[in-house]
This record gives structure tokens, sequence and C-alpha cells, in this order.
């Protein structure tokens, strides 16, 4: 499954290296300010409205906490991936409901459960700053003042968009500097979990079939938008296709790839695959066995651990597929070769200024050298407890107040405070035990990949093991809330009372995990600013190479993916299979060169793998098999289907929509040969995976019976329930 | 579990730090040659005549592949854990038949299962050959001269005794070269499969409950020595307890402990903490993400990647401990202050020769320059697959076969050949699948590790991704025996074609492995060789200190840990828990401070988990649960029980005897806090556990009917079955 853990563990370092990208075939992540009119004329005859264009633009929907989605109904229903929502249902569970598991069903619009932290965005308006941004830094500029400079006219240019539309307001960073892009949008807080499947169902095949081809997963969830307490009025809203997706077929696909290597240069690239690469499966890999390990304590345990297991999985998987892709000669020897064709011609255009390749090569030198310090004090890979999270923020929150917004760290300037309380203050149940193993663990691997001699290590660890110390600061903090314990009672939430209380109150506080966030602030600090003044270095060599190709290779381009929105297409069309099971299926629905999977194939496979786990089928589904099974309508139903279409993670939840506009499915993943398209793109092999919005369709009438909803979908809103 | 991966991973590095320890308390892993007689009298009462040692030493077995056992018939009949068995479970199972996870259980002697690879040793006889080694190396040999005479001193030892004995001949380092003795061991090598239980019920709990207590694993298995087709006639087999073992009680333990550090300097530990456990734990996480995903492919996945999978998260589970250990102030201010007090009187006794510790120190140095380089190559932690180990193993041995065998690498000396060939030519079934998906990883691990720039990497790649070379060599090679396919066809196997016809037929061989595993060997052998060299000024400066410490310490001193059959002594009685089930358990059968757990503490166990793997019973015990769970007697029946012996991994399968010398129980673990036992003993928190001799009956009785099998055991043989 796609998730954005590859934005969030790549934290800082090397999240700059956008870059402009010359497209062929289906390729691209065009933007909706510039879509790829011509193109699409030439090789598909479809041309692009603006009102087709526009319609899609706003009723696709981020997921702030990683992945996309759209609306489905003008009472502002939202379709996206069970995978993308598991965060939020793990946080509405507790002991006695694992939604996540379970799913859910809301019987009415009463039954909705809102979720703890959940914001949506719609982006609503597109505006060019680049001018402006780039007027803040002058020539000769030593590099941490064009930072600064540069992040103080961002964080002014979105106050004032703010303050003027009331609208999230976000300056995007594209083309590497090329281009700096104003992206207003309309945000959604009171968000509500409407249906889930049962996580068997969303995720059949597990471990195992994800990233692969062929693939029988209803990876959906329903959430609903509201404002003042109703469902929210949508103005746009895709409609449900009646015809189903076909082989060959158009389609297009709007969502927010996260990141993506394109432009990196070969010094990036090396850097990559030599050191980020292996540090992240290091601490994947770590994280993989803690949190099996804790989940097989027993049911509980399981219930709590089983999203974030999940996710380190995935993110595993995800990244041994991108370093396969760099060791693989094929592909790094043709990036060699492309930018060794390209650099001469560059360097030649800028003639008289230091090349930009050598730039980058010594910055990304600079940022090796801290790489592994600062993921573990500023990244907090070091401090791997939501407890810490809220301690570093809450005294961030506060002392940075005291600044302008645009002196402040980024993520605390005024435009984004709304979004940062809506984290901060999160409903999330904590659970002690499970926050001791993380940190403990966590303040281990602080101490071996920094050395347990470093005197900041020292001070953090107190004279105490990490085991000890992990308890220590657990039971020393307040920063969260617990559930209740076995007599109804619990421990105080300080969290609002000291973020409200400004610098005074947490320096006065006792708290002990608070303590720790101030003991190692300094040097976190200290890291981040040498990180971003390397980052403006390639940032500002980036956009030296990126003028340079503008201006001789012309339009046609894209910028490296940036969490943003995005406009894809591509062919309803198979690839050769990766899942490795190269035996005939007997009922012959996964034949692998076939686009689609169906719901025969789905039991096919289960009987397979003998109903074992990760192929077993939810008792709600056992409990229909036979019924289904003799319907052979049903059996014949599209599950899953695969097209050319470029994307990577971040897209999960992304409508994919016909030529009308019509949603036919929901993308879900890529395969296995998808991974590479981190570096480059593909359309061979690689494939995007989506949910068959026809299969949707069927399962929610037939096997979950959930009529109001489906109801809802088809007419598009409107009807009570 | 305890198991011998410590001891295989550790590789050579390291591999050197032993040393003579003072005990207290029921402290120590004595040898057999001079056991702690004036404690055990004086603290227990308790007088240690020849026979009865000479009986329990020659009725302990030794597992060859990393385990203990005993014989308990005088047909041989052997009992050991079903964990030391898992590898020889796995390599006897098929695609139709699980005894891994299945159990076994032969009708008559007739259908007992020949084992592919399974040697057994007794030692017989200890001569004391210290003088004889130390000649061999003179003042102001260079270490590599050292190194090599002391190899070929021993090396000449073990062939005259082979010869003139014919009983298996090793000579053993002990107090780190303060003594050098001859083991003469009887060899087994016709080992047959008897008996085993299923896995869920011998690892009840899983990696959860593993490494804790209470606890309720039936870790056991039987295996019975064969010798001209006729089972084995042994002289010393222990006899079943009749009496169970009681609180309080007094218990010996004869096995043989793998590897401790208690005798390293401090700066032998830092390396540890610091370099050579982050390593090793990094290794393990990542096999334990890869071993897990495969198992979730499906089925027969699962099948051949269990014992794998258990083997990894035992040891990251092991070493997590040690590290914890060693990250502990209280554990490693302890040895810091205990050097800094002997250090001065060490040095002041040896006047006019260097430290020392400053000669361990910088030997050490060396060996952390060359430690990952060493461990990927030489150690062939980047060539995971038994077609690389047989490659590796035949290259070697037709190459080092043209050398006198003193001179030769040490596992390929004359008095080890059957014993190297018995693992070589092993008939364990080798997977492709599975050994390219491990080849992959691996090789990327080593190009990660070592650079994929490294001109030896380039050369092991052949400009290839790792998974394309690791599909490539796995195509390539036929040193194994592979399953028969569909249609009954079999590659080719040409181990012993190979291995007869010298290097000549090496050199000529189109092998793809086997020319990797060439092209390796000149860096491996020199690794290998430098690592000698370091080990060797290690062990004459380890030596110096044991001498010194002799000298005024006296005796009461054991040797660290060597996999060599030791005498451990301790009492039955509890321990604060350590499996973090604080919850009362309703039938009071898991009280943290007893020593005993009981059948009906496994019942309760299983339903306070909701029979959710890893705590869910296998169908054989579901089935007749109900009527056990009205069988009072049997729940009150001791399933496993914990004493202050002094244990640690290679220790599993040693049988637990009473004064009498009578078997009452098995060692399958150590509690959590026993793992740092590594560092130093503890007898407040850690404790070793052992299945119940009488749970083990109750259970072979009324589980299984295995009538035959428990008349053997109660009449200690010769009844026929």
């Amino acid at each position: 499954m796609f998730t954005l853990m590859s934005i969030l563990l790549r934290s800082l370092l090397g999240g700059v290296a956008i870059w402009a990208v010359s497209a062929g075939a289906d390729e691209g992540m065009w933007l909706f300010s510039d879509p790829p009119r011509d193109r699409l004329k030439q090789d598909h005859d479809m041309t692009l409205t603006a009102a087709w264009l526009q319609h899609l633009q706003q009723a696709a929907v981020r997921f702030n906490s990683g992945g996309s989605g759209a609306f489905v109904s003008d009472d502002g229903l939202v379709i996206t991936n069970h995978h993308v929502a598991a965060g939020s249902l793990q946080k509405l569970s507790d002991a006695t409901h694992d939604y996540h598991r379970d799913g859910f069903a809301a019987s009415t619009r009463g039954d909705e459960l809102p979720c703890h932290d959940l914001e949506l965005n719609v982006l609503v308006a597109i505006e060019d700053v680049t001018s402006r941004v780039e007027m803040a830094v002058t020539a000769g500029m030593p590099p941490e003042a064009a930072a600064t400079a540069r992040r103080a006219a961002m964080a002014a240019i979105e106050q004032e968009s703010l303050a003027s539309s009331g609208l999230r307001s976000d300056v995007v960073t594209l083309y590497q500097g090329g281009a700096y892009h104003l992206y207003r949008s309309k945000k959604y807080t009171d968000v509500r979990l409407v249906f889930a499947p049962e996580h068997q169902i969303a995720f059949f095949g597990g471990d195992a079939d994800n990233f692969e081809f062929p693939r029988f997963d209803l990876d959906i969830c329903f959430f609903r938008a509201y404002e003042n307490g109703q469902p929210a009025r949508v103005p746009h809203r895709l409609a449900w296709s009646r015809q189903p997706i076909a082989e060959d077929d158009l389609v297009f696909v709007a969502g927010h790839p996260g990141h993506t290597d394109r432009g990196d240069t070969v010094a990036e690239l090396v850097s990559m695959r030599d050191r980020r690469l292996p540090f992240d499966l290091q601490n994947l890999n770590r994280l993989e066995a803690l949190y099996g390990a804790y989940a097989e304590e027993g049911p509980e345990e399981r219930r709590q651990g089983t999203a974030d297991l999940r996710g380190v999985e995935n993110g595993r998987k995800a990244r041994q597929g991108i370093l396969a892709g760099l060791l693989d000669p094929a592909i790094m020897d043709g990036r060699k070769r492309a930018e060794a064709a390209t650099r001469p011609w560059v360097e030649a255009e800028l003639a008289g200024r230091p090349s930009p390749y050598a730039r980058i090569e010594e910055a990304q030198a600079m940022l090796d050298r801290i790489a592994v310090r600062h993921r573990m004090f500023e990244g907090a890979t070091g401090f791997n407890s939501t407890f810490f999270t809220n301690a570093r923020m809450i005294l961030r929150l506060t002392a940075e107040q005291a600044r302008p917004s645009g002196e402040r760290l980024r993520e605390y300037r005024d435009s984004n405070r709304a979004s940062l309380e809506q984290r901060l203050f999160s409903e999330e149940p904590l659970y002690d035990e499970f926050e001791i193993v993380k940190l403990a663990d966590s303040l281990t691997f602080l101490a071996a990949a920094c050395g347990i001699e470093d005197e900041l290590v020292q001070k953090v660890l107190a004279g105490k093991s990490p085991r000890d110390r992990a308890g220590e600061l657990v039971a020393g903090t307040t920063l969260g809330r617990r559930p209740a314990v076995g007599d109804g009672s619990t421990r105080p939430d300080t969290r609002r009372e000291l973020a409200a209380g400004g610098a005074a109150a947490v320096a006065a506080s006792p708290d002990a995990m608070l303590a720790v966030a101030a003991l190692i602030d300094a040097e976190s600090r200290s890291l981040r600013q040498a990180a971003e003044a390397a980052d403006e270095i390639k940032q500002q060599a980036h956009a030296d190479i990126t003028r340079a190709r503008f201006a001789r290779e012309g339009s046609a381009m894209y910028p490296d993916a940036t969490f943003t929105l995005r406009l894809a297409y591509g062919t309803v069309t198979g690839s050769r299979g990766s899942n490795g099971d190269t035996a005939a299926d007997p009922a012959g629905h996964d034949d692998n060169s076939s686009a689609f999977t169906t719901y025969g194939g789905l039991f096919s496979r289960a009987t397979a793998k003998r109903d074992a786990p990760p192929f077993d089928l939810p008792p709600r589904w056992q409990g229909v098999r036979r019924s289904l099974e003799s319907d052979e309508a049903f059996l014949q139903t599209h599950l899953n289907f695969v097209s050319t279409a470029d994307i990577i993670g971040g897209n999960s939840g992304s409508p994919v929509v016909n030529r009308a506009g019509e949603l036919v499915g929901v993308i879900f993943d890529g395969n296995i040969d998808s991974l590479v398209l981190d570096l480059v793109y593909d359309d061979v092999r690689a494939r995007a995976v989506a949910v068959d919005a026809a299969g949707i369709l069927a399962a929610l009438r037939t096997v979950y019976r959930a009529d109001a909803l489906v109801r809802e979908l088809v007419a598009g809103g409107g009807t009570q329930r």
C-alpha cells in the first residue's frame, strides 16, 4: 500500500530534491495549473476543459495524515483507503472496540464517529508567487541567511493570504525553486467515520501481497466532512460511474503523490543508496521486529500495535523496492548517462557561475556528515513516543510565539497554527506500556547511533539504562490522553494548560518528557539549521539547473512530487504479474496479463492458500461465502484493476475517473515494479493498482447490506438516511 | 529459548574472550574435571563422588547443531528440546509433512526417522595438554606465526588422539589459554527422530513469552542414537526420577553453555556494546523482517521459513537482553570498578611486560577496524544461502587437503573431517525461491555495508542487481539437494563428485556459486588471518591476566563458557516474574513467586489471551482440553520450573538432576533477567527455566498416549517396542 511514511521519515534531509522532468508516454504527475493538454489531445484525443479540471480538482481531497481521497456525495461523503484511515481507526478504538480490525458502519448520520485529529484539505486556488519569493534572496547571501529570508517571505505570503481569504495557505516549492506557488485550501477539521470494512478484507494477502498484482483488496473507507455540526454541502463531488471501466480505457488520477527523486543528481542518488535508505531500512526492520513482538503479547497489545506494524512493514517493502532500483545497474547507469548528457550544456548555459552539480555534491556531503545525528535528535528517531512529540511541540510552540511568524521554525508560522493544534491536542489514547517499549527501543538505538559516551546521550539517559529511563519519562509526563484504568480513574492531561501558559508555564513545569525535549532542543535546532543551510545551497543549484532546462527544453515538464495535488493519466492494461504465484488459477480469475481481478479470484486465492492468514477472510465474508460462490454475477465483478498512471506513495485513496470525470476506482497501491517510479517512470511493468468502483458497490450491497450508503453513492447525495 | 545462534553469529571475532571468574553463591559453569566440591559441601552439604560425576558426564549429550541433551534409556534414547531439534525437524519435513509444526511419533522403532546431518557427542575423557600447546609458542614470535604454531600444535594433538583412540578429539581453549584440554568424545552420527510434540505446545506463548517466566512450554523432543543400524546400547543413562522436584531442592545441570563474556575486559565490552551487538541486531532485525515476510507468502513458505524465523527472533531477543545489560550503568559500572581494582596488581605482578589490558585494547581496535568486512566476507553474512555454504566448504576442503593438517584452516584438520562431511553432505532439501530471497537480501546488505563501489562487491554482483544476481547464482549451482518438482524430475547434486574430485575438479567446475566462493576467497582468508592474529594477541594477554589471578586468588574459578560440558547447580526457587502480566491468574497457577507452573496455568493463560496465536493450543490439545480440565491431578501437575542454576544459550536440552543424579527436568530457557548472565551472574532475579520431568510424563501418558515411550522412560530401556 502506498503511504506517506516515506515523507514523514525523510524528515528534512533530502526533502528538497524536486526537479523538472521531461515526460514521455503516459508519464507525469502534472500540476492542475499546467496540465498536459497537448499530449492528451495528441496521444488520447482527449480535450481537457477548464470546467472538467476545476471539478476534479475541487472534488479531490487531501488527507493531512498522509493520503488522498474524493468527495462522492453532495453531503460531504469522502472515499479513501482503509489504510489511509488506519491511524484514525486505531485512534477511535479502545480495549472493547477494534474498528481497525473489525470495521465500522454507522446506522444513521448521528452514529458517525468524530475523528480525533483528522484534517482534510481541498485545493481551491493556485497563485504563482515565484518572483516575490525570489526577490527575498539576493546574490551573495550566505546560505543560512538566504534560507531564513526565503522562509520569511513564504510565511508572509501565507499569513497575508490566510488573513484575506480565511483559507489554509501554503507556499509550495515546485521545480526546486523554478517556481513557488501559493496553494489555498478549504479545510475540514470535523471529520467523521461513516464506514470501514474489516482489515482482513481491506488488506487481504497482507504483507505478502502488498505491492503485488494480481490483488484482491477492498481497501476502502468512507468519512464525512462536517461544518458547523452539519454534513458539509460540497460544491464538487464525483459521480459514481454507472459504466464499469474496461481494458484499454483512458483514466485519470487526481491525488497527492508524496515524494519522488526523479530530479535528484547522481550525487544525491548515491547518498540515498549508500546512506539514507540503509539507515531507513535499519530503522524500519528494527521497528518491525519491535512492533511484531509487542503485538504478540496478547490481543489488546495486537490491537494497539497493528496499525504501526502495518505502517513499518509497508515502509520497509517500499524502501526495499527503491533500493533495489538504485542497486540495479540498468536504472543507475541510465541516470548517470542522462546526467552526463545534460550536465555539460547546463554548465555552459550558466557560464561564470560554479557548477550547480558540484554545489549539490558539496551540500550533500555536508548533509551526509550530520545526517544520522540530525535524524536521531531533530528527526526524533531516538525519541519514539507520542508523549515526546507532544512535549517538543509544546516547548517549541511556546518558544516560537515570541518571534515574528516569518522567523520561526516553519511549522510554527501563524498560518499553520490551527492545523498544528489539531495534531497537538489529538484525543487519541496513549498506552503507557507501548510508549515505554517504543521509547526504550529508540533510546537504545540512539545510544548505538550516536555513542553512549556522547555527552548529550549521557544527559538524556541520566545515569539509567534505556528501559529504566523510558519508564521514568513516561511515568513522569502528563502530555497526552490516557485511557481510564480499571477503577475509572485517569491521569491528568496538561497539554492545553501548558500550551496556553506559554514559555513561563513550560519553564515551571515538572514534566519529565518536557525536560528531555528542552535538554536536546539547542542541539536539535543547531542540526536543523545546518541541514537547512545545505538544503538552501541545493535548492539554488537545482533552480539553476531547472531554469537552464526550461530554457532549452521548453514545457512538457512536471515537478517532482511534493504531496500536493497532481493529475496523472494512463491506460487500463495488465503487466507481467509480479506476485510470484505462477501456478495457474483454476478459476482463471487472476490471469496475470489481465488488468482486472474479480471476487471469484479472491475466493480462489484464499482456497489456494488454504485460508491461512494473511489469506483468510473475515467472519462476515466467511458467513456469506457459500452463497456468494453460487452468484456468478458477483464472482465476475471486478475487484481491483491496474493502469499505467504515474503515481506513488501519497496517491493512496486517489479517485480514478474516466473521460467523463466519473469515479471508476480508488488507487490503493502500485505493483512491485512501480516502486522504482520514485526514480524513473516505466509503463512496461509498473502499474498503479485501484479498487474498482463496481466492486465497491457490489460488496456494499451484497456483503454489507449498506443500503443507505449505496443510495447516497448512486444518487450522489441528498438522500437523508 | 536458548540457542547457539549467538556462537554461530559471533563467528571468529571476539570468540576468544574466555576468562577465569571467581565465583559466589550458586554461580558457575564448572569443568567436570574441576568441580566445586568444597562449595557444594559447604553450602549444600552435598558430596560429589567420582562415580556420580562420571555417570552424569557420560549420560550428557552434546548436539553438534547447538544444544544439549541426555540419554534416558539403555537403548540410546536421548531427550532434548523441541527447539534444539528444530533444524532437524525442518530438514526432515517436506511440502506434505511438517514435523516441526505438527510433531511426530514413531509407532515402532522401525518408524524412527533418520536425521539428515545430526551429530551427537558424549564426552568420555579429559586430558590437560596445556604445556604441550604452550611450548609451541615462543617468546617474541609475531602474532601471525604464534597463531599458526598454536594451531599446528593443537591439530597434532587432536590427530594423534583420534588415531590412537578412534574418538572425536578436540583441544579446547579454557581460561583463555590458562589451560588447554583435550576432550575425547564418542560420536553418534546415525540419529533418528522418535517423538516431537507440536510446535505450538513446545513454544506456547511464542516470542511474547520467550525468555519469560511464568511459562508453559512442553519444549521437548526425543531422538535415538544408533550404531551399526541398531539402537546404541549406552553405558550411562539417567533414571527418570519417581519423586517430583520440589521448592528449595538442590539441582544440577549438565550441559554445554555456548558463550559468556564474564572475563572480557572493559575495552572488549565497550566494543561489544558499541559495535558487535548493534551490528548483530541490525542483521537479525533485517532477517526477522525478511523471514517473516517470506513465511506470510503462504503455508508452504511458512513451513520452509518458520525454523529460521524462530531462530532469529530468539537471537534478537537474547541480544537485546545483553545490550540492555551493557547499557545498564549498574552492570557496566560494576565491571569497570572490578577491572580498576584488579588491573593495578595484575600489571604489577607482570612487571616488565606490557600491560595485558593495553594489549587487549589494541588488539580489539584492530578487530574493530576489520569487523564489518570480516563478517560480510569470511563470516558469509553477505552470502546467506546454504548453496554458498556448501560451495565454500567444497572449495576449501579440496584446497586445504594439499597442506599438512596442522597448517590448514582449523575446521579442515583431519580429525574434524568426518564431522565436516556430515554437514557438507546433509540431505536437507533446499528451496530455490527461499535461497534466492535470502541471497538477494544479503547481497543488498553486503552492498550497503561494504559500499557498492567496492571493487570486490562489484565483482560479486557482476553488473547485475542483487536480486538478479541471486537468481542467477542459485540457478547456476548444483551444490545441494533439491526436492523433485511436479513431474518428479530433479536437478543434479554434484557435492560428493566435486569433493572427491579435489582441487582439479573444483577448478574445472562451471558451478556459479563455486565461482563466487572462489572469487572472494583470497580476501576472506586475509581478513581471517588478520582477525586470528589479533585474537592471538588477546589470547596471550588474557592468559597473563588469568595466571596472575590464579596465583593470587587460588582456585574456585571457572572458565567462560565455550560450548563444552559444564556442571552448574542451583536451588529451585521463584523470582519476581518478568513476563509483564501482572493481572492475577484466577486459577492461581502462575503465581509469580512460585518456582513452578502447572497444566492448569497453561489453560488459564490460553483463556486469558483468548486463545489467540501465539497462545493457541494445537488441535490435539484442543480436542482433549475439556476432559483434561476436569482432571484435577493433571491440572496440578508441574509443567515448568525455575532454579538459580548458572546457565546460558547452548544449555538448551540440558538434563536437570537431583542429588541422586535422577532426571527431574530439562532446561529450555532462562528468564528475561537471565540474559545478562552473559556478563555477570545473578541469583536474585535471573532464573534457569526447565520442563518438569513429571509434566513430560503426564503429557506423554494423557495427551499423546505414547505408552511404549513412557514404558521405556520409566523402565530405563530394554523394553522393545
